[in-house]
């Protein structure tokens, strides 16, 4: 690991002191970390291990004249984070693999560290390693977080049946609105700088954009409450995830599009739109068996989770329009192949 | 895990279902691999986790123009595998985490991961999750490997004292030269085929570098029999990476030219050369107290185990030359800060 790295750095082994001294091991689990050829941690007996590997490309998932340095870090490893948070495990240690541009400067490479570190901190995750390259163009990241769960006690998607009830935490679609903020602030800088500030709503969705909050301390809180039967994380959006969690668990679901918490500030229609399929929001899909719907709270640590449908028998997965109206609901979340 | 995928597949769900069909997980200590948002396995309780991640990236680590797909994926895999050798663990599970090229056929994707589910399959190695997305150019893969040994007895880099003796596994040098004769067949294809018939040491060299074999075997016997004071993989080169030994244990080394086994049918001083600089062996390099000299054969399962020379109190790294001249070893192997 961490052969490689960075022409600005004098030599790779300058590379490797820096990043130790940022990452310097502090868990006592940590038997070594980053300048060895492997590290070497410990698990607990009683768990099982949870592995999650998540790329952020430029040009696919960030690009560097909209994202800060300091975001792309955050973002690269909120995605694992949030993937551990949907087993209901805690995250312990990631290794981060990058190419960076030649182009990269000190700072930058600085700041990207920074939002790595910053927030692995925050959730006492120790970076232990990863590998280092230099690309003539496009950066790419990969993240690989492992975590830990309880023996045999991780959520998984399929564990959702007819009658459950499906909740989401927090607000769906505020990703996309703040892309779209960022998007035509870049195309208008100083006016929308100005209209930002009478915009708390737009203010919220660029931070929730460029910062995401992992649901980690909900998703274990609800696993070791024994409530949901199965969860997920909703990075695609809401309509693809949705879709994914109903595949993997055999069963339908029915969701009202008026219960769907999307991003205020904007048309109704275009709300749900973004809600729907707006993705890299982070938050949690999970659903309830009825009997345990008393155990469940309006909201975690002022996370709301709110209740937006039915799991059903038949393996349709609609939408319920106010009007009573109801439309097969369709995969219009990030997909790859499509874009 | 493996959100996004690849246009030639109709839908990403396809080709999750076909990469999870490829590697359906066959180890009990597999809860959920491939399909859910993290993969949970289980390790041993009296055991630690080893990890490690190694990117392997279009023209720096490999070309499409000189490697087969299943070459690429065999060396993205083997360089991880020699990581977890070198620390005398034994392989787990892996994540494979690749931005694929828009150009990519199936055919290449397949024998890609033919290469590297085959070299899996050799070490019983589980492929169990990672995550895949679209470049325009650059393929750019990165591999992390959970390995396990016994609590608190990986080998480190750290553990070489003075008066300690060096040596090496296998031959040094084969992969760069293999590489030298791809080079040349692929300038004057025909030619070099005809003589590659009359020169099976170049064949043999070829083979080394498309199809490197790490030294799991061999350091999880070294590792149990107690023997080395310190191991690491020959990755970067000799001259390089016998450095990173000596500063990580705080030594320095004196090594005999004439012992580094070198590739044959290219001249001595060529010979030296690559084996000290040529990087990509794969093999171990590893120190052993005096007194566990007799615990050592000259070659383990086929594999020699050649002494090249000795720890020293100084920390000078000193090549010995056949006529009794001294040279400071210069870390001249593969560094992507001069490249």
């Amino acid at each position: 690991m961490y052969t490689t790295a960075k022409m600005i750095f004098q030599s790779e082994g300058e590379f490797v002191r820096w990043l130790r001294t940022l990452t310097s091991a502090k868990s006592p689990k940590i038997r070594t970390g980053i300048g060895d050829d492997a590290a070497v941690v410990r698990v607990g007996s009683d768990r099982d291990l949870i592995l999650t590997a998540d790329l952020s490309i430029e040009g696919v998932h960030f690009t560097t004249r909209l994202h800060p340095a300091r975001s792309i870090g955050h973002r690269a490893l909120a995605r694992s984070l949030s993937d551990i948070a949907a087993m209901g495990g805690v995250p312990r240690f990631a290794l981060i693999s990058v190419a960076f541009s030649r182009s990269a400067s000190r700072a930058w490479i600085e700041e990207f560290y920074g939002g790595i570190l910053d927030l692995a901190a925050r959730f006492s995750v120790d970076v232990i390693g990863g590998d280092t390259s230099i690309v003539r163009r496009t950066i790419m990241i990969d993240v690989v977080l492992a975590g830990e769960v309880a023996r045999g006690r991780g959520l998984l998607r399929s564990g959702a049946r007819a009658g459950d009830v499906i909740f989401v935490s927090g607000s769906l679609g505020q990703s996309a609105r703040g892309l779209e903020v960022l998007k035509s602030q870049a195309r208008g800088r100083k006016r929308a700088l100005k209209n930002q500030q009478d915009n708390s709503e737009a203010t919220r969705a660029v931070r929730s954009h460029l910062y995401p909050e992992p649901r980690c301390e909900l998703g274990g809180w609800l696993r070791r409450g024994g409530i949901p039967s199965a969860m997920m994380d909703i990075s695609d959006g809401l309509s693809s995830d949705l879709i994914r969690l109903c595949e993997a668990s055999g069963v339908g679901a029915k969701v009202d599009a008026w219960r769907i918490p999307g991003p205020a500030g904007v048309q109704p229609k275009r709300s749900l739109e973004l809600a729907l399929n707006g993705g890299e929001d982070y938050e949690l899909l999970f659903t309830v068996p009825k009997r345990k719907m008393t155990k469940l709270p309006r909201s975690h640590r002022g996370v709301p989770l709110r209740c937006i449908g039915q799991v059903c028998r038949s393996q349709d997965v609609l939408l319920v329009h106010e009007d009573g109206e109801c439309s097969a609901l369709a995969a219009a979340g990030y997909d790859h192949f499509s874009k």
